[in-house]
């Protein structure tokens, strides 16, 4: 983070605009209420995705921007879908045209690591019932560090996905039909009571999740088959981060039923690809502000250090902007043997989070600061003046493929300043004009969607 | 806990036989290998029961000998097995020793509070497989807070009573009977990761156990019946302690795996009933060494208050004999909620303890203390010593009936004393003449197998 000073002074005018109307973002994040309602292929049910739409995580980039193991993720995409037989073909087909990748934010949707997305994938359908919004999310591909998500592609990885869309899918789509719309706020609720923090470690959630079906799996009999049911039994048991995705599309449906209130300075997404690190503000449509990649603080797997970390995208980091993860990880003690530091630090480094942040969840609360409600509602305003960027737990993809660790980390100040910047232009011109020049070095990588 | 100077010294050589029978024992205690096997009728599987014995928890007395709520307890008891048809007449028969009253522990069974046992109650039956043991737990009742183990008897008890036998216990019999024996320490070892400390917060270990037989409740179709297996999912989602009978009939038979080894001081039993709070030591053979009931640290239910509290019995602090409960205290943060305190202060008393334990457990281990194995392997020598007794997390009875409460319990350091008299006057006997008379005006509560 920068020492560099900071302007944060608005007018008078300017910062009573700015209260009411984050009051009015606040509101809407806290009492959004994201309901699982569906399981169906991504083609079916996400706005404008089409058979030869890609998406990935992060901000929105043109094709030729991609690079690393984001670029070869999206090539596997294509050949997962059979858009492209060879990786030459896929990249042919991508250059011109015939291919398209977009981001999942312009999609309604929401991607874990790399993100990504093609037509066929199943995806969950999270309805807020408050505001009326929808998100998506597709599914988590199983505890093997080879996913596609993290960069990978092998026969182990396409079957994993065919699974998930000839057994899970059609399973789940089932279980969640008898059962009746499922809501993801109590789930999330209790999960934190039980040693989970929702972002990289759902433990606990999961089995709620899984208890919530119980007696619809037992009434689905042979539809589709009592194997299936069995093989996804198994899959949930096998499988700790099941729930990341339902809470991630939570978060999602949360995030955008803050966003776009006019003048409001809370932060309503944070979103990685393979350039920036970025964050859109509600005030602020749908601009992303860019900057370096995050610092990390991580826990490798055994052969790996801090040399192999490639960014290669990322957008459950939404868990943080809802409250949870790591706004949440005094809840989650056992998350040390995942992500490492100690339990006295993330006793800390979550109560420091207060400092930039709006309110106190009315509903997510954490055991062990005595039921304090997580810090929740970023402020962009806040993070500018204590010089304090939101942290986020997240997973570590490998620049060989693959996932190689966990952490924490912690976004550079230099996305926040440049879009602290544009909010001053736009809502408190008289000195937005000498402050718009603070983040002007740092708007290469904005991106308009 | 008295302030009177204790005489700890021990002859060198009394040490080294102490020192090696305590590791005996405490591997004992390690390594026993508590698995669930069945769920059957009390008089087909307990040794020695009988159609008209009640079992109840504590040091043995002689009926006449029980008073207030674990008299009445017992009293009920036999209206619910139909020994007799009112409580006039029950007096009668156990005065006339028609009706027999013994100790659970007299018969391999441990109790929760009054820890009422009748012959067509069903029983968990937990095999230690390390050392072939057997132990005993009847079922939970259910969150209401009357219960007959809390005292209270009305129809809804005995509908209650008469649904875990007729719907609960076929249900859990067949599918014990599909899914194969229960290992328990595994997912004992998983609950501490999620929140529970497996005496009064057992959330976690009940979705785990209930995770662990749903395979098996769908291959089981109609038998019993699909309402029934319905009816006990909607059990277990309601009550979240179903897992602490489990966790008790475990504890059990670790303590009794531990117990017998000539010399060794190790605590390996602690039990409540009316009259005095007990202790059996290892070496000590079957006498139970007992003293006042314990300090409390409550929290109450709306409308009660410390002076409510009725000692009617309680077996369930074997799961801190087993190294869990209060000793693991600080994995359970949600626990405040239930029994009051504050997360500072448990993580201080859980860390307190290692004091007066022989070992760190090595498989149940604590998030919040870095997973250090939770203090196991409690020491008489050690107590007397530090003049600190093993703290108890329990439910809390009401005089007029069922639970009012729960609360962190503090023995008196009397029982302990009286033990280590015994103790030095039977291995120690050089100085154990002069030592054995602190003890003599505790004994009066002393009971013989």
């Amino acid at each position: 983070m920068t020492t560099e000073a900071v302007e944060i002074t608005l007018t008078e005018s300017a910062e009573d605009v700015r209260t009411g109307a984050n009051a009015v973002a606040l509101e809407r994040l806290l009492t959004a209420e994201p309901v699982l309602v569906d399981v169906a292929p991504a083609r079916d049910v996400v706005p404008g995705m089409t058979d030869s739409t890609i998406l990935t995580s992060g901000a929105p980039l043109d094709w030729p921007q991609y690079t690393g193991g984001q670029r070869r993720s999206i090539l596997n995409a294509a050949l997962y879908e059979g858009l492209a037989d060879s990786v030459e073909a896929a990249e042919k087909a991508l250059d011109s045209g015939r291919i398209t990748v977009h981001s999942t934010q312009q999609h309604q949707c929401i991607g874990s690591v790399a993100g990504i997305y093609t037509a066929s994938m199943p995806v969950l359908v999270v309805r807020d019932e408050t505001y009326g919004g929808t998100a998506f999310c597709n599914l988590y591909e199983g505890k093997s560090r080879h996913r596609l998500n993290y960069g990978s592609y092998n026969d182990e990885v396409r079957d994993g996905l065919q699974w998930l869309q000839n057994v899970m899918a059609p399973v789940l789509a089932t279980a969640i039909d008898l059962h009746g719309p499922i809501p993801l706020k109590p789930i999330m609720t209790r999960a934190l009571r039980l040693g989970d923090e929702l972002h990289s470690r759902n433990t606990a959630a999961s089995m709620i999740f899984e208890r919530e079906l119980t007696t619809s799996f037992i009434q689905m009999g042979n539809t589709p088959s009592a194997a299936a049911v069995t093989d996804v039994l198994e899959f949930f048991r096998d499988n700790d981060y099941t729930f990341l995705r339902m809470g991630m599309a939570a978060a999602k449906a949360i995030a955008d039923a803050a966003h776009g209130v006019p003048a409001s300075t809370l932060v309503t997404g944070m979103a990685i690809n393979c350039l920036s690190f970025g964050i859109r503000i509600s005030g602020l449509g749908d601009q992303w502000f860019t900057g370096a990649h995050p610092q990390l603080d991580g826990k490798f797997f055994d052969g790996f250090g801090p040399d192999d970390v490639e960014w290669i995208g990322g957008e459950s980091c939404f868990t943080e902007v809802a409250g949870v993860g790591a706004f949440a990880q005094a809840a989650a003690p056992a998350l040390q043997a995942y992500q490492g530091g100690d339990f006295t630090t993330m006793m800390d480094n979550n109560t420091s989070l207060y400092s930039i942040t709006l309110a106190e969840h009315p509903q997510f609360a954490i055991p062990a600061l005595g039921f304090r409600g997580t810090p929740v509602g970023i402020d962009l305003v806040e993070v500018i003046r204590q010089r304090r960027t939101p942290m986020i737990d997240g997973g570590l993809a490998g620049s060989s493929g693959g996932q190689i660790g966990a952490g924490l980390l912690i976004p550079d100040l230099d996305c926040f300043r440049s879009a602290y910047g544009s909010y001053r232009a736009q809502y408190d011109p008289v000195d937005g004009a000498t402050t718009h020049g603070h983040s002007s070095s740092h708007s290469g990588q904005e991106n308009a969607r």
